[in-house]
């Protein structure tokens, strides 16, 4: 047997504890009794430091060395999966195992006592586990970054998103940020011009909701043999392979978040459910990294089903799912669904406002890492971007810089994957939309399979078998440019 | 670190896998998907392999082998615990790996073809894939039997009950089957002499089923804190450490079946809720062996659930969940679910004639792996026990000897623990009735926390502490003594 074909058994054992972890990690967040809560962080541990052994021990560098040698026999897939174990294994082996089970605990319990500060609006209360958190975090990007020859929020980044850099990043943050103020700025004028949306009139059942969700993820191409929809505090898409599970959140007297978040979700499933299926256990078989997969759920959420083309074919819908109203005519949903604000909440965000809650993310945690942003100084720098960028007054730390869950689950390196994931989306529907001319018109008859059969081609099934971006440049043509975003933008909210 | 601290940290890491497989399982069979079941299947091996190794490397013989020499600064139970350790690593090491892996797909691969060919009543079509199991398992325990000086019959039996025998059994089974015939004639008769029950009278609405349920699984002592009650094919009662889940499926038209199988199921996870907690994860604090397990859900179903007491604190909740009806009559409930009536379908059978059920397959099974029985001969004999046994005819093979799982799941040696369980039940009944005067007044109040407490004391609380023999002799003031059952088979069915 060779070193590489040994090197695929000892993946796929991976891939199976990986799947292990996918199941028990949405059981945790779906159906998990409280009282089992802290078993089962043990179990989740237990099994984390099993699969980072696997990967780390010896037997794992001395094959990666031997297949070397056989990098001439093997085929293109095969040398990508070589080049992508050696990735996993550079992440791994850079961190030593009582650090990795440091910064796991300092998680675990931040969030916990995240979700309790948050509640009490007592960022005093967070900040000794976010500092545990963040000394683990900045020790990890130290001892990655010196592995892999990066920065260490650079090789924060790369684990989330393979490749990607500050210098990558910065000028394409520089420009969208540039144009963002006069984009918004205009789009609100525009919007006070034209009338207020007419309300919707709920209450909308729950049942009713799930059913008419089912039908759009079954309408879009989600495989309910391999995956199911079932109802989290805060949404995601996870499970295991070919057992991808998608969540939601329902509110009675609006059904449009749930149903929004369940298409943007199915973005993210449709990627997972068209990965290449000789390599589901393989590291080239997966998916490519955060920003991709963000885009593959903004380009549903966003980019189709935010669409004139998507809402035309959702009217009718809901007026059988709810009854008839005026508020589910199509430029009614359009005006209500595309409602441009600055707010507080990121994930409440719009699409034109939302790179600036990004932006700012950036800006801080690159600070944090780097030093230059003592915790002590958060809550300030949080509130006066906020002001600066969208002109949004923080009442509270709660509302301000204690909204998300990434920082006490160190996730740093995460945020900036949400916009060029929009990016990515704005410039992959182009090219879809070059490539199918009819797709608008199909999108209106509820017709998707065209247009998932290109982005199974061009981004689901090449799993990571190139680097984001060759993926994006063979699928559209060119680099990652954030204007074709800007244009996307102007086009949808200032009818340019 | 003495070896003894290392061992108990290698096993609560065992602990741990073992409770991502219990999640794992459960998942299986309430909510994944079918497109995910070969996947599961792998991911399911993956960790089961994991735990075989974790249990049989040379460091847990050599930490073993260390902790003999510690011994003596032990306290009982973690000698105890070191006694368990030791069983449970002859059982995993006295089976090579590969004997163990096709064990498992032996059984993976019957149990599904059992699924089909049991509809299609295709015994032939069954038989080489059962053939396979048959012969790992006839493997496994010729391997066993030599490492622990046991017939492989015994050794089997050991897998599921530690320490119970053949020669335990034997005489055990010989009472129950020379008292049985009569027993069951002389029930029947008494029972054709009164009137026939008056129907039930139903649909009876799911949900209100399940309510009824859960306040009893609460009223019982059932912690939701720490438990799931969901939906199954196949009713069980599994999950993790913290995390006890119980299944049932329901029918509309029968409430009494998903009921009566809730209750039973309750028995079981008050034991798993019930081991101590200071030894959750060690092979000490875990359920001393399936007679004991079965006896505490047949406490609860058959001892309990079914008594005159307990059915006059039914039947005015069955009025409340479903409207009065004559039906509901705590007497007319007694007879509908007291009911005696040789049949088919083990598990459909009433408590009286349950036991010929055990004893023809216990007899079966042992000539199978013993090789005096030939799987081609097996649906004559099975058959023909029936004929003899219970007076009924078989009219093929999907009633007969393909009705169970357990023998496609390669579990032999499992069955008589259903009956030895039922037996232990009755007796620690008895024990319990004695040491609490008004035991029936309270169950005919819905006050179940005195028994909870005697079994929690008597039994859960033990763990694998003692041995089954020393457990059941420490309770009720004696050995395992069949005539009891028999007793209590006599006064609830012959009025004696």
């Amino acid at each position: 047997m060779t070193a590489y074909t040994k090197l695929e058994q000892r993946f796929t054992r991976l891939s199976r504890l990986s799947d292990a972890l996918g199941i028990l990690g949405w059981d945790k967040e779906t159906t998990m009794p409280l009282g089992a809560a802290e078993t089962r962080g043990e179990v989740i541990a237990t099994l984390s430091v099993m699969a980072h052994t696997l990967l780390t021990e010896t037997e794992t560098t001395e094959l990666l060395a031997a297949a070397n040698a056989e990098q001439d026999a093997l085929g293109v897939w095969q040398r990508a999966n070589l080049r992508e174990m050696r990735r996993q294994h550079a992440h791994a082996t850079a961190v030593p195992a009582d650090l990795v089970e440091a910064a796991a605990r300092a998680s675990t319990a931040c969030e916990v006592r995240w979700r309790r500060a948050r509640g009490e609006n007592d960022f005093s209360g967070l900040r000794p586990d976010l500092q545990w958190v963040l000394d683990t975090q900045r020790e990890i990007g130290q001892a990655k970054g010196e592995a892999l020859g990066l920065s260490p929020y650079d090789a924060l980044l790369d684990q989330f998103d393979p490749g990607t850099t500050q210098t990558f990043i910065d000028p394409i943050f520089a420009e969208i940020g540039a144009a963002l103020p006069e984009l918004v700025g205009r789009a609100m004028e525009q919007q006070d011009s034209r009338p207020e949306p007419t309300p919707m009139d709920g209450p909308f059942p729950i049942a009713a909701q799930k059913a008419l969700g089912e039908k759009l993820m079954r309408a879009i191409g989600f495989d309910f043999e391999r995956g199911r929809l079932d109802i989290s505090t805060h949404p995601f898409c996870g499970g295991a392979s070919q057992d991808v599970r998608i969540t939601t959140r329902y509110d009675e007297n609006d059904f449009s978040s749930a149903l929004m978040g369940v298409l943007h979700e199915t973005g993210h499933a449709l990627y997972e459910q068209g990965r290449p299926a000789d390599f589901l256990a393989q590291p080239v078989g997966q998916a490519r990294g955060m920003s991709l997969h963000e885009s593959q759920s903004l380009l549903i959420e966003m980019q189709v089903c935010r669409s004139d083309a998507f809402l035309r074919f959702l009217s009718p819908l809901l007026c059988q799912t709810f009854g008839d109203q005026p508020a589910f005519e199509a430029h009614n949903l359009a005006a209500f669904l595309r409602r441009v604000e600055p707010g507080l909440i990121r994930v409440d965000a719009d699409e034109v406002t939302y790179p600036a809650h990004i932006m700012l993310r950036y800006a801080l945690e690159k600070a944090m890492i780097s030093g230059d942003l003592a915790l002590a100084d958060l809550p300030a720098a949080f509130n006066d971007g906020m002001q600066r960028s969208l002109g949004v007054c923080v009442p509270d730390d709660a509302s301000g810089c204690m909204q998300d869950v990434h920082w006490p689950a160190g996730l740093f390196g995460y945020f900036p994957t949400y916009s060029l994931g929009a990016m990515t989306a704005a410039q992959l529907m182009q090219a879809a939309r070059g490539a199918l001319p009819a797709l608008d018109a199909s999108i209106e008859n509820g017709e998707f399979g065209a247009l998932v059969s290109w982005l199974r081609d061009a981004v689901h099934g090449r799993g990571s078998v190139g680097e984001t971006p060759a993926i994006i440049a063979e699928a559209t043509g060119g680099p990652l440019d954030p204007s074709i975003y800007l244009s996307h933008l102007r086009r949808r909210y200032l009818r340019d």
